[in-house]
């Protein structure tokens, strides 16, 4: 038990917001993003008291210091700017104010018709006390208050001076530090690039992206599809391995354990002859090939994002360099991965619990910092949940020191509290269960576990309508209709969101029955895409992106808000900017078989519109635009034309004669 | 910011409940009192783990360890029971369960027919890794079953042994200690006697314990009306300052600011010629007398609680003593006490914030060891939070260390933050705002945030109805029946409670116009009272006593549940040992005007009690017994006869020919 008495220190600072774990971990934020800290500040007493949040950026010496508010209850609260990528610190201090106590006694002594007179004295008294702390204009300044207070006879002009603003400013200026409080802990920040934040991802397999049947795509095929990319708005495109995939155990078509001549395996079985997570597969083209798809997708605005998947097939060169890394069974076989009783046989797991393992967490390191110098920025990373969590916060830490713009997204399909530890204990974003989630209830419950709770600060959720281990059950019933809500769903939710293209845009909806899984996977098999076939999304999907990054309340998760509605299959929601100059205002059908209305509730008081004032519902999937008035307003919603409004809300100009300005 | 990386530790132990502020502070049990422990324990990947709940007593070299069991969603459970006065320290460790994960695994295979010769080997393996930590008896079992393994052809018989629960517990025995996590804090139980968590107080002014009108009543007074005391069922008589009064600005009658001859003053203002906190007020009696009253206290089986107030009336020999303890206005007069505009001229508050205040606080501890050596063993401490919380802190920790069966109840009726944080920082009990508390809602808000969330874990409530400075409003107008139900709430609801008498039980409810303070109140003056008036309530406290007393469930504040009923004015609600074998349930009627009635909800499924078998619902205050069947039963309550049920729930013998057992 911790019992550190301070024995000097009157003021308690307590229950500080954000904190994790008790300052295990940082929380996160982006450049630009405000840190909001509130705290419990309160003396033994009625006497008042003043608080500052303190802040610094990595290795400054001196704390920058904001003033706090008094909210209510012994709360207070302050907040400041991230403005640069790396590690701020936070704390809070706080102490007696001397000053403002005998400021406010003395108001109630006088209006209570007291005499002041001696108080008058004591208030002297309290200024020379603060003057031991004050040189220059400022005690020139305090020497004229005490000079005047010593003469002054009249009571009413006395109060008038002594109660002033810039008399309390001026004092405010010098608090007692010595016999302040600082909070026990000094608490972190990681602050990342905006794209932590609010990023718009597009996953596609590369040996796919041919457009010659029979062809094995390249990284050259992969740079003559950017436009289209770009076209569609999106600005991470994420590549499944290019690493050389194994041969012993290949799997074949639909994961059969046994493959065929012509089968081309799973691109997560990572390693051959042709070398392991450093090399590239012969099939995709050469490095420099590479390099030359990054430099082009930078061109577009479009980030190439890797995938970290450490693990080998039988044939990576680690199975033989360093044997200790994996794990042997008693009868001479190297231990495959096992989910009992699934088997996935072209996969070693690294062992962990190895003796060897500094080695194998530098070797690690080294793979990354490999792409990292090559100018890879982003990594999505393969089942985080089955290394340990120490590691990866090791290897995060390592390469964040070196890299702060890199960015990590957790692949960790887990159970919640596997999933948010390790967004703890660094990755940027996370994948996360929106996929299963389908009923107004799970939505509302479900978002407001991610951005109303602590989670918030330390979990950048990452919506992902499919990818291609998982086609949802809603996607295989669904059809078109089911593709638009989930769309909407992801984008307008979660400003960080991705798709498995394209089959999501070209709506693929064949699974294996009974499964979750696609049909004919191309984890498994090269596809062959008629990408512009009739019915395809691509138009849909760019005005969706059009609308996210022409509005930047879409661009931050934790400011969404549901709405109150009737017809429970109509999920309505809103998200503001802080400074309330963009209003998105989204409805959505989340039946995508009928056509579905009622009346919703729009918090205009939120919105800062008054119950008499007309304002503009902006639609900017359709283009629709729509006078309202008041809270209630009714919506008709026809999944097979779009199944969703994401309205921009716009105070209208008060005069009559400007109405056709918006029309 | 923290950033311990444990390399080789692959579980992680989490939200370790209960903690408070990270550790800082202790939580508090009594003697014979459960400690419930939860934690999300869990590792990376799918592996099996384990859990223990460590506990030691105050320098006890070695843990106990508990096995915790596993509830959900990687939530671990396990408790203790601490059997002694004093520190226990407790925490949790957890390891990955190598076995555990090996046997799950082994029988999803075997059930998936898939060949289990070599995964027998491996656990082979795992069983010899365990041996290393094992030896004597246990050494030789486990080398039989490694013999069976080895030699065992039939796979059923193998799987039967390797699953068996003599072998999985034999394995559970030597977990591996080394790869273990321990959780990152240790953290402090105070464990105070039963009196810390079960108490009925009684408070009365000595002075006007005369029988004979006139008279300054004496500790020989008080001794007179033990037997009285003990009758009603009070196990604490606790007195008002009984040190010597000042004169110096005494207070006159209905706290005149201008006293005249014989008035009395006020026993909180501390101090004159005659000595100080360690002397008695010569009116009273001696020291000797005193002792004698504690003594003969304890034949009754009541305890005598002394009133801890530190401030001085103006003559107390501090004030010249130690000048620099108070504080000098600059007219060379002293501070007295105030709140503006109110002033306490007859109160001098001790300046904490002095530069000797090391002998201050040496003195003041010195106040307490000497009554405490005297033989009292509780204080009731007058307004603490007008004192820093770092000297409560230290003086209870001082004091407890030497004396671990004092209790401090903490009188601080003050903002919400500061009176649970006097709670945090040592006091065993303490006043609440129950005596504002008068509707249902407002019932179940308050006790809910006092037994439903942390602050159950260091806040001991104590519930007064009245006290000699506050007779609330609803005593003031409801009569005879207000103060029945009051009664009923404090003692029904909060295992502690107190009322301050004679008012109490005669029912006194004049009140200083607009103000809820008594009129002519013994604060200042001597009253003399007929205790046995017509309509008193000694009888029925008695009662009321006398059914805390044999039913262990109302012996605890945190049991309590509120229960559903139609009629808002009717509040219903239930405790019950945590062995069930002591159910107790209470129907109050919150309206001292007019009958109310309505269908209540009894929780018959908490209770065990199935729907279709009937119980019996004996009221104790009535002695009437009913015969109930399932959730719904119907009420009637008139206040002018007893505004409450007090239900002691039984289940009924089973037997239609028992039946006549009961009534």
């Amino acid at each position: 038990m911790q019992m550190h008495i301070d024995e000097g220190k009157r003021v308690i600072i307590e229950r500080l917001n954000p904190e994790i774990d008790g300052g295990r971990f940082p929380i996160k934020r982006v450049i630009g993003e405000k840190v909001v800290v509130t705290a419990d500040v309160f003396a033994d007493g009625h006497d008042a008291v003043w608080a500052n949040v303190l802040y610094k950026y990595q290795n400054d010496d001196t704390w920058q210091e904001i003033p706090m508010l008094f909210l209510e209850n012994d709360r207070w609260q302050g907040g400041f700017i991230v403005e640069e990528m790396g590690i701020y610190t936070y704390t809070v201090e706080g102490g007696v104010d001397h000053f403002k106590t005998w400021q406010n006694d003395l108001k109630k002594k006088y209006d209570a018709s007291q005499d002041i007179k001696t108080e008058i004295l004591i208030g002297i008294q309290q200024i020379h006390d603060v003057l031991k702390r004050v040189s220059g204009d400022d005690k020139k300044k305090l020497l004229e208050y005490i000079d005047f207070l010593r003469h002054e006879e009249n009571k009413q002009k006395a109060m008038k001076i002594v109660l002033s603003e810039e008399l309390s400013n001026l004092i405010k200026k010098y608090p007692d530090k010595q016999s302040a409080t600082k909070y026990e802990r000094e608490l972190a920040i990681v602050v990342d690039r905006k794209k932590a934040l609010f990023s718009t991802w597009y996953e596609r397999f590369p040996r796919s992206c041919s457009p010659k049947s029979g062809e094995h795509g390249t990284f050259k095929d992969c740079e003559a599809i950017l436009p289209e990319i770009a076209k569609m708005g999106f600005d991470v495109f994420y590549l499944p391995p290019i690493h050389p995939i194994g041969k012993t155990n290949r799997k074949g078509k639909n994961n059969s354990p046994v493959s065929v001549q012509d089968d081309v395996g799973c691109p997560w079985a990572i390693g051959s002859q042709e070398g392991g997570h450093k090399s590239i597969h012969p099939q995709l083209g050469t490095l420099s090939d590479f390099e030359q798809l990054m430099n082009k997708a930078k061109d577009y605005g479009v980030e190439i994002a890797l995938d970290l998947a450490f693990q080998c097939s039988p044939d990576h060169p680690y199975v033989k360099q360093h044997p200790e890394w994996f794990r042997w069974r008693p009868d001479g076989s190297v231990q495959y991965a096992e989910n009992p009783p699934k088997r996935y046989e072209d996969v070693l797991p690294l062992n962990f619990e190895t003796e060897q393992w500094q080695q194998l967490w530098e070797e690690l390191k080294s793979v990354v910092v490999f792409w990292a110098e090559r100018g890879i920025r982003i990594f999505r990373v393969d089942n985080p949940h089955t290394k340990p969590f120490s590691f990866w916060e090791w290897l995060i830490r390592e390469v964040k020191s070196k890299y702060p713009d890199v960015l990590f997204l957790s692949e960790a399909f887990t159970r919640p509290k596997v999933m948010y530890y390790l967004a703890k204990v660094g990755f940027t974003q996370s994948y996360t269960y929106f996929t299963w989630r389908n009923t107004k209830k799970e939505f509302i419950t479900y978002l407001n576990e991610l951005t109303k709770t602590e989670v918030k600060e330390y979990f950048r959720p990452n919506f992902w309508p499919n990818t291609p281990d998982i086609l949802p059950e809603h996607l295989q019933h669904g059809g078109r209709p089911a593709f638009m809500i989930r769309l909407i769903l992801a984008a307008t939710l979660s400003s960080n969101y991705g798709i498995f293209g394209p089959d999501f845009e070209l709506c693929v909806s064949e699974a294996i029955a009974g499964k979750e899984e696609y049909l004919d996977s191309e984890k498994y098999e090269i596809r062959y895409w008629n990408w512009n076939k009739p019915g395809n999304l691509k138009d849909f999907i760019a005005r969706v992106n059009r609308i996210r990054k022409e509005n930047p309340s879409l661009q931050t998760t934790r400011n969404v808000q549901f709405y109150e509605g009737e017809n429970d299959t109509i999920l309505s929601y809103g998200k503001v900017t802080d400074d309330a100059s963009d209003i998105i205002f989204v409805v959505v059908n989340l039946d995508p078989y009928h056509v579905q209305s009622g009346w919703i509730k729009v918090p205009i008081d939120i919105y800062g519109i008054s119950a008499d004032q007309p304002y503009l519902a902006h639609d900017l999937l359709s283009d629709d635009k729509y006078i309202w008035q008041g809270e209630k307003n009714y919506v008709e919603l026809n999944p097979r034309i779009i199944p969703a409004h994401i309205f921009k809300i716009r105070k209208r100009l008060k005069k009559e004669t400007d109405f056709d300005y918006f029309m």
